[in-house]
């Protein structure tokens, strides 16, 4: 293995800025910010392929906090901690006092006095997630200013109701590598559409994050979606501007046949409207459970109507070659064997299951770099001295 | 502290089939394999005693899932794991999203990213434990040979519906301390009996994996149970395979006191009816809780037949000059003590207090050492230099 | 970083003793004994602003034991033991199958063979905790000397019915620091009072806890409640015998302002009367679900009687020149913030916010302090060891 060619990438980009800085959303983050995590990642999965130890630190802990269950973000975190040395420490809301009424602040403070990272995870609520993680953010800003902490951990969001940056960052290295290198991607169609499912409430964050990453590499990002399943509009607004900056494109459609014909790459995945989910926060806040019920009877009524909106085999084949990567965050809904019906005909999912396998298996990597690049000063150096000791990671 | 005794006995045993190889019945293991385990177990015991820190991992994961509580075999697989230097990290099914209709395979990839080892104990339905591990098994190695998994991580078998490969060889190495050595085991008459237990449904995989392991050893290996508790009859088969191969023997009664004379080493424990099982196994597929429930009643009822197959004082004096070796996997049901009536009156149980404890400590340097044979290619070089280099494991 | 102050300081004090020994209660600790924890906390936390490494044990486990809920407690705990290259294992009731009548030297046996530490919090039942550890302790002693466990490990008291020693020995060292040294403290008077709460039973561990350790240090102890709202008399007389050996005083009165005046510190607190206590465990021990919420009610009532037991900014301008220190173990309860009214007004808490987490901010440090005296055996050249070698603890 060699790692130069990592480090040479790395030396060319600027990313001094990432130093002691959160991850929460990529549009808050430079295009070579953004190569450089890719690069790092790769580095890292390199390295850890080589049986060359990533490890740089020697203990320190780092914060979970996930407000909903979570299998693969969970071990993604766990992996990507474990690699770097640190030592995962989950903050269960169930087992802790939060519940009773403590304030943000307080808690942020008490967790963090060894923590040097802190991984959130909080998509329920519209409006609720991301600023969450600032006001954890400005807590232990405040903290590490007055002394409090030794040191101000970084946050890593983890999936919000805005983005989910360490999806749409696995998903476009999965991307990167099936297309040759970041530099093959200007001009490609991307169709990210809605898809039925039988199940209610899922997510924006992940064709926000989509949208609003994708437009980034000068590709063609076409949104399509039944009419009321609208994303957030501040997250379109970023899309498009994007686009302009790159050269790309940002549209809308409201048929998926539209979205896929000639695309490149299709993401097709429900997700509830962006007013539901508005007014599910509302009824939260209110209490108000059975208006939820209420809520969730229409729309489980509302998405029964666009049952159509299925990736089937004819639908691939309106694609480029009829060749399209089929891209999905996992788990899909997979007709006739997870449910009845769903976002995608098994013979499609089978077909692309290996690939789609290793589309997740980027986001340890991502996470481990987004820590290191917030943790090191001088990644390179590090990076380098790293690989001249090369500490093996298993004992052969 | 001398290693050379250790090494030099493993350089004689062949056990180059184990590495990269599941651990999941014993007797799909050679004798100088079994031999190997118990060898490296005693190496680690003796390294760690001595303050020479056994750490072959600078990071990885060891995934755990238990589908059932547990805390000796949880701490047991932590304590290997930590000693290797491993992070564990829960598989925890009401934290995940398993609960909710994804495949086991598809959850075998997601986990495994950094997996170099996963334990699961899986006990509970006659017919599932173990087939669902060579499902995981089959997914990983099918991850791995598709490029998703960069190594493909090890499975070790923490109990099943068949075997508790850690349990009898941790029993076996106590034995083997206690017996001073392997080769004195032969013609040493081992009496595997049930005993009575006011609770119900207790897993039958400590007596079948105690009958398919200790028949390996040239031992006199009688199984005694009230009619109607029967075993599973493949693990029958395997022990009078096995007994006819080592010239040891296995046979059967119905009655404790005729497995108890003269017997070197006494097993009483309870087990629940292999037919019982069966049928809790379909009742509990077809969601039949009345049925299951039923069934409660009926095997506690048909346990109470047979309070006399308790471990007394006589019973024990009928062993070899009354002293023969009490083991149990605990925690044991004993009379007066933890229930009105039991398997075992505590005076016996008293008096073997300390061996069972000592027994119960194998557990952790077995499971090391599966993980150590199976994940390191040159064991006895690897173990060669950790002696050299002789890392304190704490800072004198 | 210069550890020579702390390390000049270490060797002027005698705390042999400590090797291998328990931290259960401050009172069975000497004053150099007490005062090394303080100088090695103080030490650990240069190492780490220092990034230098602090790490004792290449690899060993540190088993938890929260029988209530705990984010602090069990984050400093988390934090102390990864510093010091320890792996914590919680033993969690609910999974485990301690529920299922085990005795407790068991599971402290089962849960030993790896272990180098044991931190249980058992604060619930008067009567209960303390002796709890204490048979734990008894346990792991006798387990060790019949060979089972090839180390004894050490308990550490992280809160019981009788005393709270990492509270009260974070909340001295963050005195120490703002007074300037441990030298000015004697003469200092502290108003240690009860304070109203809406909620009910809170432990009298902390109140004790101060009581029993800051007479220690020649302080004017003031413990201030009212009628009815006694602690454990056995912990009023260590007070009365630590002030007549160090020249402080201990004295009582039912009335908060009496204590506050002319107070260099003051530490208004809610916690239940030590009577209640005893009935409540009474009841619990009988099962008796009605008598407990009974009991409840009536201590609300009994609380609500003493909402004038506030701290607020008149109570504080009785204190020396209205500038005592404030402290709280927190979480608080503050009037208008987490409650209608509570323990303290929220600009009192509000302008030692800061002070407040810092004081926090020593448990990990206290809690590290006390396993590295007990487990290393010349902690001195340790520490000049581990400065000698400044292994970074992350890689910069």
């Amino acid at each position: 293995m060699n790692l130069k060619t990592y480090t040479d990438k790395l030396e060319q980009l600027d990313f001094s800025n990432m130093h002691l800085k959160d991850f929460l959303l990529t549009w808050e983050h430079s295009p070579e910010e953004l190569e450089a995590v890719f690069t790092l990642a790769d580095a890292l999965r390199d390295m850890r392929e080589n049986n060359i130890s990533p490890r740089i630190f020697d203990s320190g802990l780092a914060v979970s906090n996930f407000r909903d269950n979570s299998t693969r973000t969970r071990f993604s975190f766990a992996s990507a901690c474990n690699m770097l040395g640190l030592t995962v420490q989950d903050l269960d809301e169930g087992k802790s006092q939060i519940a009773h009424g403590e304030t943000v602040r307080e808690t942020a403070n008490m967790i963090s006095f060894m923590a040097d990272v802190i991984g959130i995870r909080d998509d329920m609520y519209i409006g609720k997630g991301n600023s969450y993680m600032r006001e954890v953010a400005d807590s232990v800003q405040q903290g590490f200013d007055a002394g409090i902490l030794e040191q101000r951990p970084t946050l890593v969001n983890l999936q919000c109701d805005i983005d989910h940056p360490t999806q749409s960052m696995a998903d476009l290295l999965h991307i990167i590598h099936e297309f040759g290198g970041i530099e093959n991607l200007k001009g490609k169609k991307v169709a990210m559409t809605w898809a039925y499912s039988p199940s209610y409430g899922k997510p924006l964050s992940v064709p926000q994050g989509v949208v609003g990453l994708f437009t980034r590499m000068g590709m063609d990002v076409v949104l399509a979606h039944p009419e009321g399943y609208e994303i957030m509009s501040e997250v379109e607004q970023v899309a498009l501007k994007n686009a302009e900056q790159t050269g790309g494109s940002f549209t809308k459609t409201h048929s998926m046949a539209e979205a896929f014909q000639d695309a490149d790459i299709v993401y097709p995945k429900s997700w509830a409207p962006y007013s539901a989910m508005e007014k599910r926060t509302e009824l939260y806040s209110a209490g108000d459970q059975a208006g939820i019920d209420q809520l969730e009877l229409e729309l489980l009524a509302q998405n029964a109507q666009h049952k159509d909106w299925e990736c089937t085999e004819e639908m691939m084949q309106l694609t480029k070659d009829g060749q399209a990567l089929y891209l999905h965050c996992l788990p899909a809904d997979i007709s006739g064997v997870s449910c009845q019906q769903g976002e995608v005909v098994a013979s499609v999912f089978d077909r692309y299951r290996d690939p789609l396998y290793k589309e997740a298996s980027y986001k340890p990597y991502i996470i481990a770099a987004m820590i290191f690049l917030a943790r090191i000063k001088d990644p390179v150096a590090t990076l380098n001295r790293l690989a001249e000791q090369a500490n093996q990671r298993f004992r052969e």
